[in-house]
């Protein structure tokens, strides 16, 4: 493994691997000095405080030095190309990017333009791919409901068609070969280029979650209601948002999930959220793991 | 200690402890491992550089991973709540948090909320506290005057009502048994809510400097005209200005302090800024060992 | 050395020295403890990022703590004097101050101020100098055509008027006996101040090209454009754009320098920023080496 682009061609021995180690680094295993001497630059094109900060500690845990740069502020590229932006700093001698794009495929392109020795991974581009996000999400439902996904039910809810979360669940969750995915949100937020293929998908929020064992919820743009997508809000939350009555309708055991950060109230209840079966915090502390992971396979000599 | 949110009800004992260890800090003293391996995020809901490299710069000379988030920034958050962001990166692993905060209590909310081990360190919040603040002008005081204040006349002049500095000041001259507290300002900005109890509270600059040991400078912020509270800055400086022919009124020996950034011209003239009796960058090299030993004592093992 | 703010009367053997440590750390050589408990601050009055990153790595891989300050940002300083900004940073224990100003001796006025052990090192004045350009730009050509300048033909091209990095390369240029030294730009674009004593000047790039060993490129501001001072960046591509035909004037084995960001398609063309004569991803490699033997020269103990 070069680069962690996408989970979508990732074979299953390699993801799993990369899951053992985090787990490993949950369960409070340290390489303080995996990194020593190493750069790490996060190359954000697309703002986003969370999973800089996220990448930015499992980086500083491996004893990397790390650089921030946020290349959506304007005048910090003074209208240059994101190639060139990139390879500069590559030829300052860093070794891992961490990179952000708001474009599809546009961290790809970047990772095919650098050098030997250096790696690329792909902290969401898009509406394609968010490799990390995705291999979270499986630490965590492995966590919860053990190693074996076969006869797991698991539901995806909301926003599909712009979410690189859940095309990287997707891939995730079909290379570990789960039981059942299955797949909920309006007609207008699904996607319809094969990205369900294998999906049960489905309209109704209610029916969808019978008897699942995992409801993994996305999180609604605001943007979608100026785009007309969604009528609104209010309208949503009563189609397709997680109350604490709905959940009733999973396994007993059923697990809640959200990448965040979490509108409350519109596609979840403060009450689920909160709840019992939110494993949303876990997810959040296994981002740092499993990034680690990433960044000693990928960088570590 | 748990958390550092005020030094309200800081016993004499503690804060004692604290201006020591402080004191052995500015003294050369070094713990370059104290927190080696422990993450401290300065968490700044209201921007502010000073205090924000202050902290930063006694969490790196302490060992710690430091993060920064400005929360300020209106994308960084996509409308989460501030608790939820505060989970969020709790959630990472987080250890320490360094947070500023427009709202009064704020701060104290979240330091609710933390989990067991998690400490938080008031950095400001509205108008009730900034005890590092506090600390670092007794720290300051200390080491000019002695360590019994009880003989010490000590002034504090300006916007009282609007100034979490001055709060954390008043706090701590009371614990530490000071001689005479005195308070100076136009009556549109000294508080009425019990604050100054205690002190000796007047409108005339010149009576109030008579003989006192130290002048606690404010910032009177620009704002305040806008409000009405304040006529015009000129008038602000002609009765509230700390000038070297004021200056004279107070013992020979007085010093004088200032939190910074200063307004010259204002509420205090060059002259008397950068003057011999000028503790203002004493204060600012002594908030680093302040902060060193308050981030020891609530987070090294 | 106590601080580096020009190459102007930088004696000719201090500036070999520097470049030979570059050359060392270039090669390969580590010096990780070198500013062990040293803490720099880049303290950028005028924004840039790569200048900024290539100093905080420089740092970074000296064992130094680094903390910024982007003083550009308004809320930063709340009004205070740069002065006031630079020796509150400085109280707080900062020794090495990497400082940006738009403002010509702005630098060197921080500078003055500055306390015994406090080194200062110009990021770039106004038009004045950006020394580490020069020193990477010098390390960049001696790579590239040996030691000896004596027989070199360099020509600078483009807004010589407006630029630090053309006077700091003429500094060094000249102290390390160069040949030659060409100019060329538009007559508005040029300085008329005895910046160009000795050099051969004018307006012809294509007569200006003929036989020179080193092209080094300016990047042209769009602001000019809106100033007058050129009429259109067409214009100034057909009439001092860098093609791969017009470099074929040049020595068959001349190199091509830029200090980035490269305005592809007006002063230089994607051909020849990518060709084989192109040395600009090797100045920014240079770039990260002269900084940390700048930064060890003024600060390692």
């Amino acid at each position: 493994m070069k680069h962690l682009l996408t989970l979508d061609k990732l074979p299953r021995a390699d993801l799993e691997t990369l899951l053992d180690r985090a787990q490993a680094f949950a369960d409070g295993a340290q390489a303080p000095q995996a990194l020593s001497g190493i750069a790490v630059c996060t190359l954000f094109f697309e703002p986003s405080t969370r999973t800089r900060l996220s990448f930015q500690l499992a980086a500083q845990r491996l004893g990397a030095h790390v650089l921030g740069f946020d290349a959506s502020t304007s005048s910090a590229t003074k209208g240059e190309t994101d190639l060139d932006t990139f390879r500069t700093i590559e030829a300052m001698g860093v070794r891992g990017f961490v990179v952000r794009h708001k474009v599809d495929g546009a961290v790809e392109a970047l990772a095919e333009a650098a050098k030997p020795g250096v790696a690329l991974l792909n902290a969401g581009d898009g509406r394609s791919a968010h490799p990390t996000q995705g291999l979270l999400d499986m630490l965590t439902l492995r966590q919860a409901k053990g190693r074996d996904f076969s006869k797991l039910k698991v539901l995806i809810v909301g926003d599909v068609k712009h979410s690189r979360v859940a095309r990287s669940d997707l891939h995730a969750l079909r290379t570990l070969g789960a039981g059942e995915i299955r797949v909920c949100g309006p007609q207008s937020l699904l996607p319809d280029d094969g990205t369900l293929q294998g999906c049960t998908v489905t309209q109704d929020f209610d029916a969808a979650l019978d008897g699942v064992d995992a409801v993994m919820m996305l999180r609604i743009q605001r943007e979608r209601m100026e785009d007309g997508l969604i009528a609104s809000l209010d309208e949503y939350h009563r189609d397709y948002g997680l109350t604490a009555a709905r959940l009733r309708r999973a396994a007993p055991d059923a697990v809640v999930m959200h990448p965040g950060p979490m509108n409350r109230g519109v596609e979840i209840t403060d009450e689920v959220a909160d709840g019992p079966q939110s494993l949303v915090l876990r997810q959040v502390a296994n981002g740092v793991s499993v990034r680690m992971a990433a960044l000693e396979a990928l960088l570590a000599r």
